[in-house]
């Protein structure tokens, strides 16, 4: 019998589950350093610095201390803040650059095998992003990568960010499913944690390398998750697609 | 030379401009009145009638008297009205079947130039349309249709009804935009008249049979909109794409 027969709606992680973040983070980040003369500093150890400000700086909309406020603007901060840290001036960098830089979020590409298992996870299930990132965001990556999304749903249409139990509840609400129908697509236990928590569906897909070579978080399934995947193609196969 | 050359984002009205509402409310209408045995009732005025409650009752929220509402239940309360005005008892067909005929809004058709005439103004657009419909409502209309949109904004998005100027303004904050770089492509002389005084580029594509054969409204260009066409198809040629 195929898994999660009850589900409707797949509802997706994107940063590290569909895309691979670091590795074009790292790429978009070496050609910006290698512009500014400073080919010397690792882009991987700049996109990790990079990503490293991420949750801290959702932490402050989460926490209510500042309102909602989209993912550009929050990693612009964020690059803002990591490109002092590693002593790289902007003196005389235009700001086009910079944005263009910060657009690097908007040109992940896919993993391998994503493409290939959303198109067959499509033709039976609705689906859609629920990632923190920004609807701009995730509807350019879409266009670029020819990601075949149904709906651009996440943060900023339910206006809270994962973990928070809104940022799931809110979205089944504009599906207009009852949670167990629909179940988040993750490679971070955590994640589907939260989701869990909340009443929906659950489907972990391994990505070990996320992190790079050395990753030491989320390399298994830490509970019974509804569907437990190597792939987006294996998840296909498991779902019956 | 092209029309709108500053316009990076086009984004539509869709009942009507995009889809034929009016025939694809009367034939799932239709088919429902002849499943109770009220087969006298002209499908297409049961269509109007449905269709004249659509204003007001968004007037309820863009008034403020009722917190934000998306359309699929705005849609049920009047189709609840327009059986009772029409005296079709409702006692004895399950609420399944009334929700597919609510849901009869998100299974519309395209007028036959719009698909053809879309998948060309996105090769260099970003495309989305700027409806009063909610989320789920265009996800599934573009999906049983293939209408092929970048991302599924609007009101639900915007948590404003047009022709509020919130809808407008906050569709092109979503999407990274001036208002002038983004055009609201209408049928309707009133949606294009809101969005410009938002600043917002405006394109009329002419639809003289959403309503009916005697259609009195929107027969022609009101004003000198930024692009003037009889089709997507049309629209497409006079923006270069």
């Amino acid at each position: 019998m195929s898994a999660l027969p009850e589900v409707k709606a797949l509802v997706f992680d994107v940063f590290g589950t569909v895309v691979d973040w670091r590795n074009g983070i790292a790429r978009d980040s070496r050609t910006f350093l290698a512009r500014h003369g400073r080919s010397d500093i690792d882009p991987h150890r700049f996109a990790d610095a990079w990503r490293k400000r991420y949750q801290p700086a959702m932490e402050e909309v989460r926490s209510g201390r500042r309102p909602f406020t989209r993912l550009d603007v929050l990693h612009r901060e964020n690059l803002d803040g990591v490109l002092k840290d590693f002593g790289v001036s902007t003196a005389g960098v235009g700001e086009e650059e910079l944005e263009w830089l910060n657009r690097a979020w908007h040109r992940l590409d896919p993993w391998p095998d994503t493409i290939p298992g959303l198109i067959r996870l499509k033709a039976k299930h609705f689906i859609a992003p629920l990632s923190n990132g920004n609807i701009l965001l995730l509807a350019n990556m879409a266009k670029r990568a020819g990601i075949p999304w149904d709906a651009i749903l996440g943060a900023e249409a339910a206006k809270a960010y994962k973990p928070q139990p809104e940022a799931y509840l809110r979205t089944c609400e504009i599906l207009g499913l009852q949670p167990a129908q629909v179940a988040l697509v993750a490679a971070h236990n955590g994640d589907l944690a939260a989701a869990r928590k909340c009443g929906l569906s659950t489907a972990f897909v391994l990505r070990p390398n996320e992190h790079g070579a050395d990753q030491a978080t989320d390399t298994k399934a830490e509970q019974d998750w509804g569907a437990i995947a190597t792939s987006f193609e294996d998840l296909a196969d498991k779902l019956g697609c």
